[in-house]
């Protein structure tokens, strides 16, 4: 197994899952009421459809700036990935449920956003767990030294608070909860890590929604990454 | 992040993306009226899905055209891309949309089509942002000659007026507003840019649905591109 | 545009078109009659499965051995190959109709099954065309000798009369066109084809559902293939 | 047809059938009891979605294990690799039955349990089936040497077992069922297979559901790689 294959697989998944989250824009056939009335109605749909696609996204960008350091491929390594491949999938139908019943009120608006956020938590555990199995000297072509590995672990576990947080509020105020899981995407989108000391723009990966990555700006040939000593 | 990996991606969403198309073509099972009649009355689904599937079609040329010249990947170029997918993901329920309400009449057969053209050109401006990305110096392997970029421009900002009128024609005639989304498609697969003066045939790009491009013909060896002096 | 782009797309939309295919074997959930009995009933949906699985697996097995011959790649092609990809994309809906109204019989069998190999045909014609692009001189890196062009030709045009003897017999016997369909795809997945006389073994491709190609067998390193003189 | 593309396609199937999994969470909308009722009543959907995710994922590890010693790719290799696949896009199908009818009891849970147990069987032989196609000479960068076949085999044909006991004890008891099937995926992923005497770490396939393969820890470079002697 080498890494391209492990790059492959984990990029058709990110692309089926968020292709797969508009389908819960759909609105039913004519005849229900005017067509304006329902996709009006329906506005948590569209609101969970851009949070869910660009957290999605940000997963996707940060994935790849972790996995494109690694060295080596181990059957650890392959499981841990499916593990965060399994809060991926799974996104779509969180993202169904929180939309449907967001606007329903009750403790099924707050059931419905809680399982919203424990997906993302799922996700960015799954992350976390990737970000720790490259810690381990050998893995990686550029490794984090041992000086910053505390730094960088503390940015890692820290990006799991927003999650845990959205999780608690789910059961007070479920749109509070959403709007914290949207801000949390927003301040990927826009964020721009310094790079870690010692290391080339571009490789290091900071937190996210489970770790957000610096991808600097360098050239990209298309060829396969070299080793640097 | 390299090249490669956004392409990948992409790829994976344009592929999901168009393929879901076909979901709409769906008839319902026996019992209720015959075949040929339901066929025959869902004659906007086959239409919207040629449509579409072109228009998906074009946007992916002219997508990797564009991309191929790129020579660095930087986190905003990831964002904008995401912009230009998120539109591209939402194609399959705007065409859904559209076709089941367009013999509706009245005002929701405009809200429908109105809602498709907008995510079409919704499309087009991420194609456009990604194109004003690739101005800047030093981020293509090719870059537009400074005296040939405002023509390009002009290309490009011109490329949107079609879906602009699509939408506002969709509140007068909705029929009217999709042939005229229909024509674009037409235009663009037929269309034979003519190279910008100074570069290499089959690398710019021009515009299209969100800029079409002339991909010319070239050897395709499947190896990395070389940046070229 | 470089080759493996568009083996990449074309390689997406034949994995999710194959997969979706599953999507109509899909049984109701409990308490309505027993689960054998709703098996038992659409025993036409494992059929149609089955015949359309393997017939989209040799069109992708056929569509390489011609494309990886191509040694450029010019805007036509790309929507001759969109061309073919429409009508592939198709497959799950003409499959899941046929499956759904082939027990029905009346018109309504005829009317599916005519689909179905409508759809087909489709396909077939699609591929017929890609064929006819690449034997324009220059375009492969092994060009189909001009003394062996016709003889080829007449392969890939006798190729597409099963299916259009599948279309006329569906409104005879939708039961018997079935059946030759699934002929056809049991044909191309145990035929040997001889290489055309001069060409490399692996290279040559021959008519299928659309053309069978004979593959042969030779060594894979994953590397680019070098045009040869 | 090289052996990336048959990676690719693959990759691509995999990718879709995992995610489709995902689908069958779906809870019906506001209005018809609590929210945490309907979750806590599907509870087999979760369960079935976790084992299948990660029997999906065990058995695209050792494809990849396998097919990446794989020297030449004929047709007969694309054919038994379609076959292969033919049950992997079938498991969404027999996850989606197995959930909904788990809990019905009597006859129709036995049916769906022993349908889900006999679709991964079918997988696992059409896995076998390429191993078989892998043992003979000069098909492989790295054969399994001739004294070690008939141990090898032995695994691989011992690997058949567990599905169908799974298959068996469907009539008699469907949960024990799925928990044999269950533990299956827990068995594979945390196994360590002790490399065949001989062979470089990590290429060399053990049995699994279809064959477990110890992917070993070795440089990923991304580049082809080369025919070892």
């Amino acid at each position: 197994m080498d890494r391209s294959r492990l790059e492959a697989f984990s990029d058709g998944v990110f692309a089926v899952a968020i292709t797969l989250l508009a389908l819960n824009l759909a609105v039913t056939g004519p005849g229900h009421g005017s067509l304006l009335d329902k996709l009006g109605r329906q506005w948590p749909a569209f609101v969970a459809y851009g949070i869910s696609f660009f957290t999605i996204g940000i997963i996707w960008v940060n994935h790849h700036a972790l996995v494109r350091n690694i060295a080596v491929v181990d059957r650890t390594l392959l499981f841990v990935n499916l593990l965060l491949l399994l809060f991926v999938v799974a996104i779509p139908f969180g993202t169904a449920t929180m939309a449907d019943y967001l606007t329903a009120g009750g403790q099924d608006a707050r059931v419905a956003t809680a399982l919203y956020a424990a997906i993302l938590e799922g996700m960015s555990l799954g992350f976390l767990a990737i970000f720790e199995w490259t810690l381990r000297d050998g893995r990686t072509f550029q490794p984090v030294p041992r000086a910053a590995r505390w730094a960088m672990r503390g940015r890692f576990y820290v990006g799991q608070v927003p999650y845990l947080i959205a999780f608690v509020v789910a059961f007070i105020s479920p749109p509070v909860s959403v709007a914290i899981i949207g801000l949390v995407a927003v301040y990927y989108v826009f964020e721009r890590t310094p790079s870690t000391p010692g290391s080339r723009p571009g490789t290091a990966p900071g937190p996210a929604p489970g770790g957000a990555a610096d991808t600097g700006s360098y050239g990209s040939d298309g060829g396969p990454d070299q080793p640097r000593a």
